[in-house]
């Protein structure tokens, strides 16, 4: 019910220790009608013996038939109300590169992109050049750019992507995005969505143009184009909300950087499966709440390649025993949301999810794959009910009137 | 969902009665991993029937993990949004013991303590003296308080319990409470936590210096703690809302009253559950609704009493018949919340309920127990959903839009 003030209100401390581990893109869908999901194929002993002692069922990320991006599905699984606390992808972005946004900044996701004479665009990724030209390249804009009244940060992603950060008083995020997103246009100039977006706007258009100039001769990285324009989420902390110090695992900088956002720490997480759990093995004397993220579900999902979705199931499920022997007294596995990989994609499918806990009432799920979840006591149910679940099952909420 | 412009709309009356039995705390958990909750343990050949015929569920009172008090639970039951209309402790109080408070009075829950020549706290409950003493006590604090512009009354519960009656204009409840918790400690004086009670504060600090001068020679009740300070809530009626005329049979005053706060007429129920089948027996002709409340349920619950638990419950089943034998037109049978035996207290989880009419579906739960409940056709829902789902099934709710 995603309800802060009454979670808040009721939220108690003790020494009890959750762990919500996150399969990126999970849900699945069988390659044959009546057939298996990616999960329901995977050989998963371990969590199959937590779904048969624990509750299980099916949650939604944002609502009946929503595909979820990866930010929202990540706020609904921390307990937030996803289309309240709507995140803008130049934020994602910049935090997840570990650059230091403060709440008086614009971030846009840039890319470098090659335009011709006339200037079209001709490449929309300027042939995916190198991230250590994006690098020299972002240096120079950085060095370069002067906008009256605005700081201006340019610091690259990887390959042809960077970030653009406007720091200043009075940004306004409401701004068209300039990539034309089919080559043979121009770039597009910003417009502003609503009057007070204008001046933002104008500062953006005098960006855009210093970077025409600044990299005319950097073919094939000749332009720019600029989308996902957002304004710092000044987001309630977890701490502060749920009562509990929080610690995030994951390789991937963005869900690092989501988070980051939500007031968790981020630990050095490694590169690898196994990083991860030791990184949750090192940080376990020092936090309550863990968050562990697996991308390579959601990858393989995207690429179709549904028998490696199965074997990053499985290779979680082997790490499954050293969470276990940490001897957590809460334990969430599930997803984001699903990616099927016959969808090659995000979907709407609801993503099925295990809570262990000494306190679990037995329900009918016996192993976990999504036709076991629809027989568990959770059923069908919005993700932002998944954290107040897990604090119950931790004793950490207090009794709600007398 | 709580929507009463809308159901008030669509009420219509006719003449079926509905009846809901709450075995308070019936919600449980087993003793051993996967073994059997108190209901599920207890023979109840004559719910398992209605189960059967019904349809079944799990509903939660307040929300996904959260731990319900009696009094917001109750509301839920009867079909009031329990974080909209929240009803503080000396309310309760006050109508349980059948005060007739009026929109002018503000309530609280006294204790008499024990304090030493310090002035500290020694006993919080004055060694529970005897319910005659504290009659005495009271009625001496009734004759002798005199608190100018407004009038006062003090009325004996139990024991060491009693309730604080201020009735006058503007009185405001956002007051701290005085017990310190403690012994050792001297009680603590009223505080105003919002500036418009600051003159509350200071009528209710009279009351306790001229409390504190009048049972100076009354040891071991030589000093009042107060509690639970709440204004009378004009809650919308039962009546009014769902068009039933309500009867509430229980034999605890707190379920009483707060039956009353909601419109119900609350009938005489004896003190054993034959009793209280007994009092529904006699007021069936005079009344749409009945409210029959099982307290014992919860206390063995929170006296961690499984076997005494399942007992109850059992009594419970063997009076149906005598339900049944009315003809109701719908019968509900839940719990106002969980209070497994091995938590010794209310808990978060769903709440096991049974829905009877001759218009239900047929659905796949064919027994009343947890598991069998997660079975059927209501799954987990909102307890607040409860009220017009019985409507409905009486043919109370005429169609909506046309």
């Amino acid at each position: 019910m995603a309800d802060f003030a009454l979670i808040k209100d009721l939220v108690e401390k003790n020494t009890t220790k959750i762990v919500l581990v996150v399969m990126d893109g999970l849900g699945g869908l069988p390659r044959q009608p009546g057939g298996r999901t990616e999960l329901e194929e995977a050989y998963t002993p371990n969590m199959d013996r937590l779904a048969a002692e624990g509750i299980c069922g099916l949650h939604e990320p944002i609502g009946p038939g929503i595909t979820p991006g990866s930010g929202p599905s990540h706020l609904a699984l921390f307990g937030y109300d996803p289309i309240r606390y709507e995140i803008g992808r130049g934020v994602l972005e910049a935090v997840g590169i570990d650059f230091p946004l403060t709440p008086q900044d614009l971030a846009a996701r840039g890319n470098f992109c090659t335009i011709d004479a006339a200037g079209n665009v001709v490449d929309r990724r300027a042939g995916r050049i190198p991230t250590e030209v994006n690098e020299k390249l972002s240096a120079r804009l950085q060095a370069e750019v002067r906008i009256p009244g605005v700081e201006v940060f340019v610091r690259p992603v990887r390959e042809h992507r960077f970030v653009l950060v406007l720091r200043g008083e009075g940004l306004d995020p409401a701004l068209s995005e300039t990539d034309p997103q089919v080559v043979g246009k121009p770039p597009l100039p910003v417009r502003p969505l609503r009057p007070e977006a204008a001046r933002t706007a104008d500062l953006v258009n005098q960006f855009i143009e210093q970077a025409r100039r600044i990299l005319a001769d950097s073919h094939p990285a000749n332009m720019v184009l600029l989308r996902g324009f957002a304004k710092y989420p000044n987001l309630p902390q977890m701490g502060d909300v749920f009562g509990v110090r929080a610690a995030a695992i994951a390789a991937y900088p963005m869900y690092r950087g989501l988070a980051k956002l939500v007031g968790m720490t981020a630990l050095p997480a490694g590169s690898t499966l196994e990083d991860e759990f030791a990184a949750l093995e090192r940080g376990w004397p020092d936090y309550d709440f863990f968050y562990l993220h697996v991308k390579k579900t959601d990858s393989s999902g995207e690429d179709g390649n549904f028998e490696q979705k199965v074997h990053i199931i499985e290779e979680v499920d082997r790490l499954i025993p050293r969470l276990v022997a940490l001897k957590p007294d809460v334990v969430v596995i599930t997803g984001d949301h699903s990616t099927p990989a016959v969808l090659k994609g995000h979907s709407w499918h609801p993503v099925p999810i295990l809570l262990w806990a000494r306190t679990c009432r037995p329900d009918l799920a016996d192993s976990f794959g999504e036709r076991a979840c629809m027989k568990g006591s959770l059923g069908r149910f919005p993700a932002v009910d998944i954290m107040p679940l897990a604090l119950a099952h931790a004793l950490r909420l207090a009794k709600f009137g007398a």
